[in-house]
């Protein structure tokens, strides 16, 4: 395994540095506004000159964290100025604080939700790693300020507009807090005790309501006394890789905290049952959606295979792999592994692809648009090489 | 062709009445609650308990319309009474009069969309009908009234909440508000006037703002200032299905004043153009998406082939072949019904699919969710009926 290992982080650390990074630098970097691009079509071009602010932050957590794990290189820090200056410039409203969801090229606001904290969250990933590649203590401080008001938010009746009128729990909030926290207890040691005990909280929610022994499943979505929706389509529906990203922020958790086994189990089980529930043994690939009672779909798009789960999977099971020694988490991130590079990437222009239909065929060629951009692809590459670096050893 | 019209007659008024409408009123139909579930499985089984409010008025549109057009059935009268006092008792918020969007089975809010006014045009939809079929002037005028109140809504700034902060205009209102005022005025005859001065008005945004020559589209999204947002998705994406939809509202405006040859040539221009856009030489059906400048999409759902464009298709065709007499129409119309026939029709439970993919293979085998319903292919039906009850005199 230790050949493997040295062979794969070099395939990872290239892949990352000489054909991921590069293509956004090149295609994606506004150097006439600052901030990143992010709709881009197979050869780079340009297809929406709007910005996705999840993607200002998601960007800047990505290049940040480049610069300190990977390479100090300067065109990565030129990246992450632009970016830290295009969001403070342009992606808040000063109206009240919260954060748009779309802005036009020169930054002035598209769209903004009233639902949703993500622009937050990935703003808050996005300072805490640059804090912590440039040493600047100020931005870890103000990320943890972006923290209390996501937190208000949240906890202040009226302030998000609820999307059902009858309120219902998702896991989507306490997973991405929980992996915000930790990107933050990082860039602010000094408070590790204080985002711990958040975490504490975040699990607790995510073990009382979204873990179900009883159909050894992840549910995305419950009533709030815990019961499930299951004459709902949204109480039904299990997303595979989402859960399978959930389970690897838990594993990271437990490395954390020195191999804590209860975590470790949560973390492992969560894996092995949804990628039992995702994995499509026919055609390959992590699915993007299932019906907990495998009922049908409602959602057209359930059955194709997106860009980002496969990156979720490929980092769960290299991590599971990792703490366990379990074979079969090797065996499976090969297979994961393989399929990427079978279907995904994009030999001729460089990147991946990001959309496709269930048999592997292409969907769309583009490379980028609101929703893919530089974070799911370096992000697997990233916490790949750290764990490969350390199986190599 | 006055053979083939009555086979056709036969065939389409037999698919209504002994296949789509009793799937509906056997498995849709709220027997304990009142109105109509439209969430149902392959087989007819419940797969989701909640209401689309949209369904429950352009239900009413199809069995008001089958009873009045095709036969006095004393169970479409029953569904027509339990939907229109499922919608008059549950579907208004008394608060402020605006309509719900999703309401679960007992009638109880769910959610609330304060973007649109659809909910409150397809009421109005179902009450014209209604009133139209049963006699019942009283309905005509509760329709009328709503549709002030959409009027005021559309013209009050601040009562809907926009999407974008770039203010944008949009095809599908004038094209709904169009087929909206065109079945109120059916419906209130003394005030035919007024309604045909607004259809006027919506005729004259859409030639203004949505048909393009100079790209010979139909486009769904442009500036205020009538400039296309190319450099856009939204702005590039056209629907060939909802513009085909379009030109069939306006050909029947046509109809409606004597074959008025403006309207007529609009009408053809539209379907032309689109169905040239929109149908797949390679696999057939009517595509969801395309892009204006042939540029990649971003909706990863672009390929697929849903129901309702076909439905648009069949009927825009039928009825450009019995105002022109233009043989190429009847041949497109034939295309489409055999498309239909060999992909969307179940022989073995009935109604039709909803979603395939490009290559005409199954996605999710479910009949109906909160936008499949008894709509599109009923009124298909119901309008070929018409058409072809006048072909075969």
């Amino acid at each position: 395994m230790k050949q493997t290992s040295e062979l794969l982080y070099q395939e990872y650390r290239h892949m990352l540095m000489d054909n991921i990074l590069p293509f956004w630098l090149r295609y994606g970097l506004d150097r006439v506004h600052g901030g990143m691009y992010t709709a881009l079509d197979r050869d780079g071009s340009l297809l929406d000159t709007d910005k996705s602010v999840w993607f200002q932050g998601r960007a800047l957590w990505t290049f940040a964290t480049a610069y300190r794990q990977v390479e100090q290189n300067k065109e990565y820090k030129m990246v992450c100025d632009s970016l830290v200056s295009f969001i403070e410039q342009n992606c808040f409203d000063p109206a009240d604080g919260r954060m748009y969801f779309r802005v036009a090229k020169d930054g002035k606001p598209v769209i903004k939700r009233l639902r949703y904290v993500f622009s937050e969250t990935f703003t808050i990933l996005g300072f805490a790693a640059y804090s912590r590649a440039f040493n600047r203590p100020d931005y870890a401080q103000k990320a943890y300020d972006l923290l209390l008001k996501v937190e208000h938010y949240l906890l202040t009746p009226g302030l998000l507009v609820p999307k059902f009128d009858t309120p219902s729990l998702g896991f989507g909030l306490p997973m991405i807090l929980l992996n915000t926290v930790q990107e933050l207890r990082a860039a602010l040691p000094e408070k590790a005790e204080e985002f711990t005990t958040r975490i504490d909280g975040y699990l607790e929610q995510i073990k009382t309501y979204f873990i179900r022994p009883e159909l050894q499943i992840v549910v995305e979505q419950c009533n709030p006394d815990g019961s499930l929706q299951l004459d709902h389509f949204e109480g039904r529906q299990l997303n595979p890789g989402h859960a399978i990203e959930g389970a690897w922020f838990i594993l990271n958790e437990a490395r954390y905290r020195k191999n804590d086994p209860e975590l470790m189990n949560l973390g492992t089980t969560m894996l092995d049952w949804m990628w039992n529930k995702g994995w499509d043994s026919e055609h390959g690939g992590i699915i993007y959606f299932r019906d907990a009672l495998n009922k049908s779909a409602t959602e057209y798009w359930h059955d194709m295979k997106f860009w980002w789960p496969q990156c979720e999977a490929a980092i769960a099971n290299l991590m599971a792999y990792s703490m366990t020694g379990n074979d079969g988490y090797l065996q499976q991130f090969d297979t994961v592994h393989q399929y990427i590079k079978g279907h995904f990437l994009d030999y001729e222009f460089g990147e991946w692809y990001g959309y496709l239909h269930r048999d592997g065929t292409l969907s769309t060629p583009l490379k980028g648009n609101m929703y893919k951009g530089p974070f799911h692809i370096p992000r697997m590459y990233l916490v790949c090489c750290q764990l490969l670096d350390e199986l190599r050893r």
